[in-house]
């Protein structure tokens, strides 16, 4: 069985200027990783046009899906659209489907120009419906095109999950240990190198008011049905080594 | 004058499997465009050591600074440094003075060889210091090698800001107004047309509970001595609009 895998564009200078902690890409990969597709490349990028092009054609080549986030609302910076339908040698087009959508939406006499820009899309998408503010995205290809504004794409793309192929979930346990990352890591080496077919991440904290701290230890596989045995040679070391641990 | 750019790599499995919602590329990137350096990329990759070489390659091409966050810690999975030192051609290799300062900080008998091992990075590298747990990151040619916990790759990140070369800070205002961005879209524009230097962008925002909303319009370049006449045109437009606004 191949495995699925994904790619996030997250399109937004106001990502880059620091004015926005994005949020989108830990929603999608959490999403994704229980839905056994692997995440493997997470890129914020600027609006500007070829920098998009560039990127969503490569990403639809490298991956099984790729999403986008942001720049398709009704202003001049939002290019995404119009760089997804030049990415694909598409036309630029009003879709019929998301200008009826719009046209219902909005009261009387305010279906105005810039509205309707958001119903402007490469030819042949398929929509992706928005239950919460009508402008829809789109899918071209394996590309799947969602709003910036975090309520609404979490909305749409978990609409978006429900419809496409999905893998085996990513099998994952965490131990938490009192011991030092640096007490544990040729123990663990030695466990990681034994299970190969699972990955075994180490991951510090401090509390620095406290001066306490430790590690929690995630063991992931894409393969394997059961951690059991990892996890039961992790616990048995940390005892061995004098420390507490408790799975969370 | 040419713009001093950056670009983030954020090497992180943690990232993108969604366990972890990183928040050092936000920290990072606000602190750049204060100083005057534009973040025009920021990207996650897996732990795997041909990603890491291959973006350290490019981004150490594309921009003046680059800055990579995780992957220096004592453990199997932490393969930043060897990366970078493959990425540049250098040995990888006992750091001395890495080595004499983390020997100093660990009780006797407790500078095992996975903590020895944080001191091994490519030749010819100048320490990044860490007042928090000793270890430290480095900079070879433009790149800067940072660790992924956040209060401590904080700490380091504002150390070096104060060394590195700065440019012009970025000029922003921010305007919020209570008019629809679909509203607002054809007069923005008309205003980004006659403005070329600064950048105008809007962000909407939702109250999905009191049906609310508004618009922050955000005017921002990095040439413009003064935004003045911007503001006031967009603050006269909602006006004429029937809309309020204050800058925030």
């Amino acid at each position: 069985m191949t495995m699925l895998t994904a790619g996030i564009l997250i399109i937004g200078d106001e990502v880059l200027s620091g004015r926005t902690q994005d949020t989108n890409s830990n929603f999608i990969a959490k999403n994704l990783t229980s839905s056994g597709i692997k995440l493997e490349e997470i890129k914020v990028i600027q609006d500007v046009k070829d920098h998009i092009i560039n990127s969503v054609k490569i990403f639809s080549e490298n991956y099984s899906y790729v999403f986008t986030t942001g720049g398709i609302g009704p202003t001049h910076d939002d290019i995404t659209s119009e760089s997804v339908a030049e990415a694909f040698n598409k036309k630029f087009e009003m879709n019929k489907e998301a200008f009826n959508i719009l046209e219902k939406y909005y009261p009387e006499g305010e279906f105005n120009e810039s509205r309707q820009r958001m119903a402007k899309m490469p030819s042949d998408v398929q929509l992706i419906y928005n239950p919460m503010t009508a402008a829809p995205g789109f899918i071209l290809n394996n590309v799947y095109v969602l709003p910036g504004v975090p309520k609404i794409m979490e909305v749409m793309f978990i609409n978006i999950l429900k419809n496409i192929k999905k893998g085996k979930p990513k099998n994952v346990m965490t131990l938490n240990t009192n011991l030092y990352e640096s007490k544990l890591a040729p123990y663990l080496n030695d466990i990681q190198k034994k299970y190969k077919d699972c990955s075994i991440g180490s991951y510090p904290y401090f509390n620095f008011l406290s001066k306490t701290g430790g590690v929690n230890i995630s063991i992931s596989s894409w393969t394997m049905d059961s951690l059991d045995d990892v996890v039961k040679e992790i616990s048995e070391m940390i005892k061995l080594n004098g420390g507490n641990y408790s799975i969370v």
